[in-house]
């Protein structure tokens, strides 16, 4: 007899275990069999019945989700947009109580009948163990679905705000990834690898296993597995002017220490985790770690691509452009049309001296003078690292021949300097004034005509200035 | 010269590192050496500089709040609840707006003006390494001049919204607690525990190393050596109707597997955390985990507290109340006042059945009919364990003999049970009607005089109406 | 001047943790610059002056024996082959003081006086940090030289000795080898499997991945991040009778639990641990886990290679074997010298039948009948099997096609099953009476004129009884 | 069907997993129920059939023991004293042979016959888990039982053979105890800690947790929460001269980094590996760890006991001694026999400065003159550090107060110094010729009229030479 209701017992908790969860369901959720529809389980999820089933409902509505057709998230994606909004009479009582009498109290009022219900259905859907990468994963989802229908961009920036609120900086972890690390996390390594693709496990292992490599990443208490952000090291003798001096396998035969890290490779990982910033965070981290573990350091730079350089060529070439580019320039620039342009100039073949001079004259116009409608540098990667303090150190002809390389950036790539003792001082001026720091062998690769006015006289300022005033605030999330 | 940049910069991190962080803080900050004031890092962390020292600016000023005195932190307080405020000015503005054309945007921007910016001043603070922890701290301060400040309430509010996002379940980590766990932890135990003392190590190892004991908490991954919440269980091989046969070391000889958990004692251990609610989610998680692991476990129950109970026997035997109580039960209760009443008892000596009964039925009168104000049970244990479905199954007469005991329950203990099969039914019936799910034969001491009406008539039902409505949403955060 | 001293001191310590340990070694040991020989620091060791500084010459020499030459290996080897032994003088006159007087204390002397000073080497050896791989190693080097120079072997009995002692299977720790496991330790599973080569990390993932995949090993505290031997095991629903069905990835598409555990490859990884057998405790451990942790489960099984099966045949059919063949057999084995044989009987060509018929008939006598000098079994993974009380279950005809399993095997795989309630006997039988326990199915494929006299009289019997005495002891070190 | 056939076979398998094992045995071994003797059991498990069934016998076996009374255990001993031997008539062939024609195989031949099969039995015996920690027990056991009965000193012998091959010190881990340490090791630091004794928990912490407070301790893989030997290290500003400096809570009020790591407590922990050292290896490690982590330590000391000084001093004041004494001394040191002679003393009462200069003087003796039988130092503690290559640097009047430090050495302490530069001479001097290096602070406290002949012209010397030749080889396990 109690071995019955043992048995009894344990299926019934077995169930919610297997995370089916049905047993601990309010029954009027279920109709048919396996009926409960995700509508009327996020109801119930919201119904304040929650404390004591709220954790079987959660894990099975997102059971549900997982199983669902896209047309079943977008229906499920719109019902939050419609259904789980504020009440408007009470937050029209609300307004009308605060002009009449604005104080705390009426404040707190408003703020409480404006406050979003869909907050609270995504704190409740957490419950459920395992849910944070969920409901990641949803608004990954989320985001493809908004240019088609714009009334879920007010889910999505719940969602975001939430989503800041957890991925809290304090509450990440710095981890190591190496030739230690489990195969389950390397996997994603590779597969997230957004700058310079990694060809398999092999190349993995060089960028990981060698004593002159490091690869940290923030990870997540309730995402296991998952690494949020990563950022790829070499510990060099020098600041390289191009990635296959970084990817080969190469090594100076002598022992000496290295005293130069390159941070060559930054890649988000979560899709579910757009627009809340890491990198900086992670960057100042790494910096922090290397310093003290490696005491022979002495300098932090980055090797980064170029994202949009050839697309703002091809407009700066365009007939309207104020770009001023002098008809030489124009001529051997017209080189980059022959795909064969690469190798002849790898040779040294007769104009690549034009060619060379023509391009980086206009990738220092690009940094140095070019911004885009907001007033800011046009390069995403550019943003980043001039936002975090960085300085814009040297530019590379011939960095990247890869077809990506040469696709996004006719082959240029850019060093970045973390310079400890200008950092603040760089950030505060491109927050404020929009200004690009830069070294002098940048600036000096300005071609006259396109020297802003004034410029000339101020030769030993670090710093260009803006043309007017960047907006300040978080810099956009980009990828080197 | 090499040498001599990088022993500057390897300080300059150092001093970061060693938490001062001064060498990153804009300069502006600091008046005089060391002169940087709370509200002046507080508004520093405030403006948008942040991102690039942010981190720095969140440690220096939790290290200055951690030296601050009371009426600094005060100060601090208060400035947090005047100074950091939404605009009015824009409120009104968004208020108007929505009136006059209630839309999402316009709901977006009502609620952007009247966010409250203390969100996002917490938010920046928890940017340092071990902030959580110091916020939790500075509440449970916070808590303690609101009496005195009522304005400090929005403060509270705000950072008990947030930190309701942050110890969102899902976050949760349940360990065991045992013999293996570190010394740093088990010193917090005894120190939390609030049910039953934790007389030293001893003891301590006494409820934690048997195998048939077991300890459980909750830890959030960012306060690393403090426990949230933690329920201590004995396995028994019946219900227990004493503490005594509990807490003491005996033990039946045989080796006869345990069929029932006992849990005896749940402690909350953060006052920083006030009004988050971990114990049900606690509850359940252990008995499903003591379910799977221990396979001849068929009953789960608790051996409670009754807190109230001697406060509330008072005030019904005091002139003037609605509690019926015969002559004859109120003639047995007068021995409670001698204080050697439980050694009588004990000792079975003449009258001690009348004084049983009457305190029995008293305390029948006590759970089933007595109401509060929000016509809720009036013991703040039994509104937990109600609350989250369990059933109460026993009166224990001279249960806990201690000074507490008699003090706050002339002995009184209680059983209530979590019968699976009926925690929905149970949890919904409370949720809804305030009904209090109750054994027979706790409804069978009820005195014949305080049965509610028709009572009789409905001999089977396992549980008692309320006698109104009970506000429905979460139990309050109680201690068994 | 304290400055002076201390980074005088830390100097030294660190030349000594950087293992180059020379500040430690008596100044003696060295001659020239890095002048210090192999066998200088070897006697050294042996000196007794060991206690001070034997942690730094143990590595200093560990050290330059991973930097010799195979040349200098083999003369450090014929070192201790020739100079670390007994003194002779001694090992005579305590034998003449054992047969004078033969008592405990004899006895004693003469147990001090011949015992090996290379067993103390070598555990002084071991004192180094990191030192028990490496001396594994050295091992695996050793063994290669013995052929050519018979007078290492005592050197080489010696460190089995030793190693015997040192990886003792209380020492051991199991380890579920997965997909969380770190990439260092994955590599070495690819690397070292020996019975169905691993192609690749896709080929990896795919045996340690599915849930319905394990793989364990061994590990010694002492060698961090290598196996000692591992088995990959399928959860399966059936007994397989071919390795397609075990490494292609088709499932059944229901979900209903597995039945049969299938060991379908054992590994050892150590060449430097020969002769030392982890297989048999490695096989109980992991059937006892999975056991408790996949009740389902009713059948542990191997799918295991018949590694020399095609060499025994080739015999068998040479002009002079005793095995008796019928002429219709010999002609049917005759298309196994056809490359396209497989081919054809995969299509079931004309002659498949006999062909079939013949191989199975004479598999059966390979397995039941033949045995090799030692009297046991031919086959040394049916040795390794049947020695820890498995049954020969199946033969699987066609069940291995790849190259090696032709070549080894004419394709040829078995099925070994452990049944818990013939462990014991069959151990005991085969230990005893070299008795191969097989199904009835196995011995009904035995042809008529093969069988052993008496046979037929005992048609119940599950063992086939040993054509004589087999040696006791310990089965050989195998590979499935 | 099947479902029968499997809960037999998880029933057979839990008992063997519940240690109770018999399911695995072989049924000869049990007569009545539970009747297997310790003797068939041993028997069983060197029959050589302990290959399937090993495991299960070992366990089975060391259960018993564990139940066993100790005369029973005796037995068991005396079972292998006896009858665990080497066959005489064997070894008495191979020592023939090997006297006939002496070569590497009659040598091996003679190893092998020689052989204590008590090696083999203790192998086999650690192949159940949790084997080692209980065959440690078992010696330590057995030690007991040595004194009365010498014929089981041969078990001993080879069963300290056999441990100190498994607890090399390769395969010790070094772990720091501190706050953070499991309390199942805590309570053994508590119990084990033999030189100062540990009230209690908070007396524990005290010693743990402080930063400027270490513990290290040593533990073997296979005794998890068994600390082998561990040493409490204070980090300070200068040398202490009495043990209370170090225990009390008191610290200089700056925060200047500490100079010196004084080491005032070292314990072994297991009886059981008596004979075994790793005192040495321990503060070698010990000290390379702290030079590195804490940059700041220039000097490395001891505080440590003098535990035979009093009862030697009995002996030197005793008629006949030789140790020279001046008429004033023995006055002076005659009031050591009033018990208030230490509270007198810490007053500076009269007689006190006669007092310190006798005492002291003879404890120069005692440690620079005095040997005992072995030309050793008297001192055990004295001998440890001696023989790791430390320097007597400083006797300290009234330095242990406690009633043990007065009975044992009138209150005296002394300090040992550890500096790298004369280490490895300090041990080489003291390995061959017994010197004690000593300071000369202590050399100058020898009375003149105990000075070794020759001493007075040799004022620079560190170091006493010894009165005659030490044997070298290994210190004995002592005690600070």
């Amino acid at each position: 007899m109690a071995e019955r209701v043992n048995v009894s017992f344990f299926q019934e908790l077995m169930a919610a275990v297997a995370e089916q969860g049905r047993a601990l369901l309010p029954k009027a959720l279920f109709g048919e069999a396996g009926g409960e529809s995700i509508e009327v389980l996020s109801r119930a999820l919201m119904s304040g019945r929650g404390e004591a089933s709220g954790v079987a409902i959660a894990r099975q509505l997102l059971n549900q989700l997982k199983k669902a057709t896209s047309e079943e998230r977008l229906q499920f994606f719109r019902f939050l947009a419609d259904d789980l909004q504020p009440n408007p009479a009470h937050v029209a009582d609300a307004a009308r109580a605060y002009l009449d009498y604005p104080s705390d109290k009426t404040l707190a009022k408003l703020q409480k009948a404006s406050y979003s219900p869909r907050l609270e259905f995504f704190r409740r859907l957490n419950l459920a163990a395992g849910a944070t990468a969920e409901i990641v994963a949803l608004r990954s989802d989320l985001v493809r679905h908004i240019k088609s229908d714009e009334a879920l961009a007010a889910v999505d920036a719940d969602l975001e705000r939430l989503l800041t609120s957890w991925f809290n900086r304090g509450f990440l972890v710095l981890r190591r990834i190496d030739w230690q690390t489990p195969a389950a996390i390397l996997e994603k390594i590779i597969e997230y690898e957004a700058v310079h693709e990694i060809r398999g496990w092999d190349d993995l292992r060089r960028r990981l296993d060698p004593k002159d490599r490091r690869c940290f990443a923030f990870f997540h208490p309730a995402l296991v597995d998952e690494p949020l952000i990563f950022v790829e090291v070499a510990l060099m003798r020098e600041m390289p002017d191009a990635i296959a001096t970084v990817l080969d396998g190469r090594r100076p035969e002598d022992d000496a220490p290295p005293t130069t890290a390159v941070f060559y490779s930054i890649s988000n990982c979560q899709d579910g985790l757009k627009g809340i910033s890491f990198g900086n965070f992670l960057l100042k981290q790494v910096v922090e770690d290397l310093a003290r573990d490696v005491a022979s350091l002495r300098t932090f730079v980055t090797l980064s691509p170029v994202p949009s350089f050839a697309r703002w060529v091809d407009r700066a070439l365009a007939s309207g452009s104020d770009v001023p580019i002098s008809a030489a320039d124009r001529q051997a620039l017209s080189r980059l049309r022959d795909p064969r342009w690469v190798e002849e100039a790898a040779k040294d073949a007769p104009g690549t001296d034009e060619l060379k001079s023509a391009l980086m004259g206009l990738a220092a116009h690009y940094f140095l003078v070019a911004r885009s409608n907001d007033d800011r540098p046009v390069d995403q990667v550019a943003r980043f690292h001039l936002g975090n303090g960085a300085r814009l150190e040297r530019l590379n002809w011939l960095a990247d021949p890869s077809e990506k390389g040469l696709r996004e950036a006719h082959g240029l790539m850019v060093n970045y300097r973390y310079d400890l003792a200008e950092i603040e001082r760089n950030h505060e001026a491109y927050a404020y004034d929009g200004t690009v720091a830069a070294s002098r062998a940048v600036r000096s690769q300005l071609k006259p005509v396109a020297k802003p006015k004034g410029l000339s006289t101020m030769p030993d300022l670090l710093a260009l200035p803006g043309t007017g005033k960047a907006k300040k605030g978080r810099p956009e999330e980009t990828k080197p």
